[in-house]
């Protein structure tokens, strides 16, 4: 079938790829004209506006955003909105906030437009793995898209599912991300505690290897670390700095406003705030409360 | 080669089998005689006294325990010393505590004996699909030791490896223990968020498959998750009740003796922790200083 | 000078108590007509209707709502308004979230009227100790109830300060109970571990008693910690069980909207979370991955 | 009555000076003989040998070590003992793991000697204000030495206790200690968040000074904090660097023996271990693992 795609980026790119290759049509559109460019090269149509971009599609259209999440959203489709007609359907595969996609579900269908949201995981893998999709919306325009759910994910009926209702599919992946935030910081400090035990000189390249094979804690997210490390066992020239993209304080709040102690997840967030905050106020608030009671030294910067 | 093991538990009696079927012999005792009874079924030479197990094995002999941490191994091995002779050696493969590893290693070479650590991985799953094993100690040792590690193993040069000194196998092991204990609290943590979502209605079985293929977070704890809800959607007719087995506990207390920040390794100690505080004072605590200085009512038992 | 008060709880009737014994008139509503016959009892003017409240007090008239907080303070707004003018004056000294506050002082400035926040801390010993109060809001405003500040606040000049802008005050409260839900789980921690730690058979009331003179831990919470746990040193009678009013969860979230780590307030908060969890999915979650990996016995309800 | 003194630290000297205001005896040793020739000068007795601290004390004797916790403790008893006579007991003032207290009663028991366990709270403040003192050991030391806890103490009875058998004193110490970590952390966070709050420009000596007189979280620390904060409003010229001097890590350690969750503790723990990790393993892990299955970028040093 066809489906034209918003943004080329790593996910976007591949994405298109992944569908031609399983012999659909792609049109897609990024202001980086290197990328659309890059798109026609491989066979698929790029192109460099969304005027061309809709006339390239058939109705009823299904067109893919995978642009940032939050106002890129909103931009785009109102963009589209005036060019596309009733019955056309937006895919939001990004990770926007599922509390956004619902507004825009509802919006759109006010309009006569479909709205299907889509929890999209697998990185940089997923052209030669596949991608991992969490579909949410209304049923009649999941089932049309089905043919793309089984182009894009690993196998025709593995990897991908219709979750729930409009916003389902962005809650899913967001939880998801949770997840991912708790055991890469779950392996990131066993990693840290080994390296720590100097008197036993550990080889972590090695163990994340025997790891692998056979241990309980043996996964996806092990094999790419022990790939990393290999090239790169001392992680020098690197700063402990790590950004997050929003579904982990998402989850987060998720689960204080539904009365879940995620106490795992809560930590690797922030674990990772803590990451950026240099000189912070807190330490130094302690500092100076340690020096008033018991006269205890403060570092001076 | 020969190999004698002793507890056939769970653990034990799949290692006598997997050793076995790899073609070596194996005298196994335990102090349940159903067990060893079953074990010689197999083919296998099952014995009911220590005494037996050392006649029936040609030195320099090779002895590997599989029972609880702490006194029973101790206790085994000061119970085997008389019937052994210089140059045998013993192999701890429970989850000993590395410094009572260490210590045992002393006590072992001042006597004549070797002494190997082997941190053991796979649980019930290790008879069909090997087991991840992290071994420490002496070089000599653990050499003559390979054909039996590699029959162990998920494959001869995969799942295993000598990661250093005497305790290493343990220490390694036990940070093994604590990122599984991260990993499991991240998911479980995921998972009750989105059974809590009730207005999205997740089929968290439907989920857990999905996310096997392609996913970020995909692993083989996960496909074990997805098994057990298949089972159990809702986890009916169980208690919120988590034991531990104390290599959480000590990898909490390597990671502040060595000044490593490990909040989510720990967090999930304390959840278990806080699982099996029923009618807990801390928060009984907090109820009363809320109701003296606000006056908010406090829930009777 | 005069002040309307609206809601005569536990905080509000003893506040307008204070005001009283102060000199002031105080007009107070609540829907329990007890309440307000109570007041009526105390010298100051109770009554039955918003009505009665607004004719009772001269222009430019104060109002202090002190209701819970959410729908309450804007449903109560949406009846006063009618009945006041321009230059009248509303006071929210509940518990509301400062971003709600920041939205009623804009409604209101556009219709008019002037609208201060107070953060109030204090509880049911405000009446004998006075009130601590966080005040943000215009200056006119501020400065006009000066006199009513004075006289809540322990002394004229002392406990309460204009601390901003509108939602100043309430954004201070709310830290001030966050802070206040660390100060707690600590203080309940310790003596928690001091209660488990049964060979030494610890006094909690004699230790509280110590504590509160001389060192580094005393404090007004710890005296009436002590005061409680005198009444009732084991806390019989009682359930491990946490309400939480709304501050503590909002800190967390602002904390996290700021890229703040703050992970003693947040671990306070999932510990309420955590008290409320009755046999959480989570925990059991554990016990099944425990179980299929490990044949892990789980226990049953 | 008589005591001698051995350290002469911020806590040593103004405890030696605080029992000769009130009457007392006291001969005291140091190294460093600035201190014990300013011990003279008060009118006490300075010494600079335990040989002449000894002498100059009449039988039964008391000595306070008010000296490091661990080998400088027992290296001092070691060099006590032979100068000494049975009956003849030593006070351990000092933050000593009350393992090593119990150990140390019972060798100092096998001597004839008392051994007394004292946790002594108040910092530099307690020449003026008086010491919280937390008293372990046997009855009859314990009463011998009853005018020297009462001279020490804020008042007679007041702010100390002999709360339980050898190594309590410590035990309860110890616990105190973790409280006033998880409270130091509490404030330093809300503090934090309103410093990062830019939009309000919220005065954060302000604050401090409101909350001192009839708020919640009213407390000698916090008159502490307001008082440095006055000093230097916005920490400058500090290092995010906070050390710790054992009994948090002992307390967290206890926690976890006893099986009590506590969150709170712990994690004040761990972000003073956070703050003295420079480009911390855990954080840059984290970035590897992004980048491998995300092609996140890693940000360089």
């Amino acid at each position: 079938m066809e489906l034209g795609i918003i943004g080329l980026g790593k996910m976007g790119f591949n994405m298109a790829e992944r569908l031609r290759l399983a012999g659909h049509k792609v049109v897609g559109f990024d202001f980086n004209k290197e990328a659309t460019a890059k798109l026609t090269a491989t066979g698929s149509i790029g192109v460099d506006s969304l005027e061309d971009l809709v006339k390239n599609l058939a109705a009823p259209r299904a067109v893919w955003l995978m642009v940032p999440s939050g106002d890129p959203v909103d931009q785009t489709i109102a963009k589209l909105e005036p060019l596309m007609q009733k019955g056309d359907t937006f895919i939001d595969g990004g990770n926007s906030n599922y509390k956004d996609t619902q507004r825009r579900h509802a919006e759109a269908a006010a309009k006569g437009f479909e709205f299907v949201d889509c929890g999209t995981s697998g990185g940089i893998w997923g052209l030669r793995e596949g991608y991992s999709m969490m579909v949410g919306g209304d049923k009649a325009p999941v089932e049309r898209l089905t043919p793309i759910f089984e182009a894009l994910a690993p196998a025709k009926d593995e990897g991908w599912g219709h979750v729930g209702p409009s916003g389902a599919g962005h809650f899913v992946k967001m939880v998801h991300n949770g997840i991912e935030y708790g055991l890469m910081e779950a392996y990131a400090e066993g990693f840290s505690i080994m390296k720590a035990k100097e008197t036993l000189n550990l080889d972590l390249v090695q163990i994340s290897e025997i790891w692998q094979k056979g241990s309980v804690v043996r996964s996806w997210l092990l094999d790419l670390t022990a790939d990393a490390l290999k090239k790169n066992p001392s992680l020098d020239g690197m700063e402990a700095y790590v950004p997050d993209s929003g579904e982990g304080r998402w989850t987060v709040f998720e689960a204080i406003d539904l009365d879940v102690s995620a106490p795992v997840i809560t930590e690797s967030l922030i674990r990772r705030l803590r990451s950026r905050e240099a000189n912070n106020f807190t330490d130094r608030m302690i500092s100076i409360m340690r020096n008033e009671f018991g006269g205890h030294a403060i570092k001076k910067s």
